[in-house]
């Protein structure tokens, strides 16, 4: 799968996949921490939040120790480029309005809940102990975007336009979640039926079309991201980047 | 105790007090979720944000049944200008460095662990369950913050400087923590040696000297804030205000 001067991907790049999903989800959750529409929403997004982030932790912090290079979690968060990061693209695009971050966080917790549940049963220990917690967790993120997109799509005209036009826009980028990769330890094509059984019967309940296959961006493993990255990391990295170490 | 023109105080104001007191503090804690110095770090401010978050809900749902006019928390919090918020002013003041920031900590929470140990005897069953449940998270704060006090505090000489400056700056807003309130159920003078005794050791131990008493600034409980506030409720109302109800 390698083009002549793309380095192979390794397991270390995995795990930073992984943990950048999460890592990226959580920052962009954030985001809505004193925008949410509701009292409720915002102690819910702000716990989905809190739990990506957490696992983010785990896995950038194991990530680290196996690239033995010395880079600990928080080195691997505020001091590497886009271009070194592997989060796909659908966690980084913007937040947009609250239908959207609803589909995002759908389209995630469908393609997480059977990746994390598949990888607690794989032969890395550690990695197999980090997805089985998060897998828990992840349950209840599908739980409330499910329910929300039901709300929304099921709604006002207004409501199931907007939830419709987030799905359709989003759709696309749930192509990269199963491209082939040869050093995941769980094949990524063989999720995406779990995927689509998490997501159909939603779209259903919600009176919405399943939008069709097609063609979809990626780039976000190699490190190719879209400019909303780069903007994400500004923020994030700020203080890091002006207090090296952050010690007074 | 008052003035002709002034209302007097009523438990509703009281309640509102509390609970804007968290509501405002969990959104100053929300700023940092991108920004802390760690990622560990981050974590731990958007839990205790979480925290504070939580009673807040808990506490304007009490105080808008209370008060009988259909106001639920969201209301409470999305529709009330600054002018009819009652926090006091400790918590609306910016987040400045991170010392700063941990010295707010410590002082509200200082306040709040014997302000609702006494709370949660009260009469009123339902506030005295809110502040059951609220003593034992504000207790892992005041450890929290307790701690960042004294790494930083004894820590290197500009660490120290930023503590002790942190410090002086906010130890005339605890003043208001303790003025006499004729709706509070627990006299907020009797609650000041609690405070200090919470205070005082880890001052010590952080080489922090206590600053000495004197004048300090107030008028939050009556809704007299400095523009801080009317910047943050900007931001969190924003949402609420351009669709009302936030309703597609």
């Amino acid at each position: 799968m390698n083009t002549p001067g793309t380095p192979a991907r390794t397991t270390v790049d995995y795990l930073l996949g992984l943990g950048d999903d999460a890592l990226v989800a959580a920052q962009r959750l954030g985001e809505w921490v004193t925008a949410a529409p509701e009292l409720e929403e915002d102690v819910a997004l702000a716990n989905i939040a809190l739990d990506q982030l957490g696992a983010a932790r785990l896995l950038l912090s194991h990530a680290g120790e196996l690239e033995g290079a010395g880079r600990d979690e928080d080195a691997l968060a505020y001091l590497r480029s886009d271009r070194e990061y592997r989060n796909c693209l659908l966690v980084e695009l913007p937040n947009g309005d609250f239908a959207t971050t609803m589909a995002k966080l759908l389209f995630l917790s469908a393609y997480q809940l059977p990746l994390y549940a598949a990888l607690s049963g794989c032969a890395d220990e550690r990695l197999a102990a980090i997805a089985g917690k998060a897998r828990k967790e992840v349950a209840y993120h599908l739980d409330h975007a499910s329910i929300w997109t039901v709300r929304l799509g099921d709604g006002t005209p207004e409501s199931h336009r907007r939830m419709r036009a987030a799905v359709a826009e989003l759709w696309p980028y749930t192509n990269e979640l199963f491209v082939a990769d040869p050093a995941a330890p769980v094949d990524p094509a063989g999720l995406r039926s779990a995927f689509l059984a998490n997501v159909e019967p939603v779209l259903e309940t919600a009176t919405l079309e399943r939008p069709a296959d097609g063609w979809g961006p990626d780039g976000g493993r190699a490190g190719l991201h879209t400019e909303h990255l780069s903007y994400l990391l500004a923020e994030m990295q700020v203080l890091h980047r002006a207090h090296p170490g952050a010690r007074w």
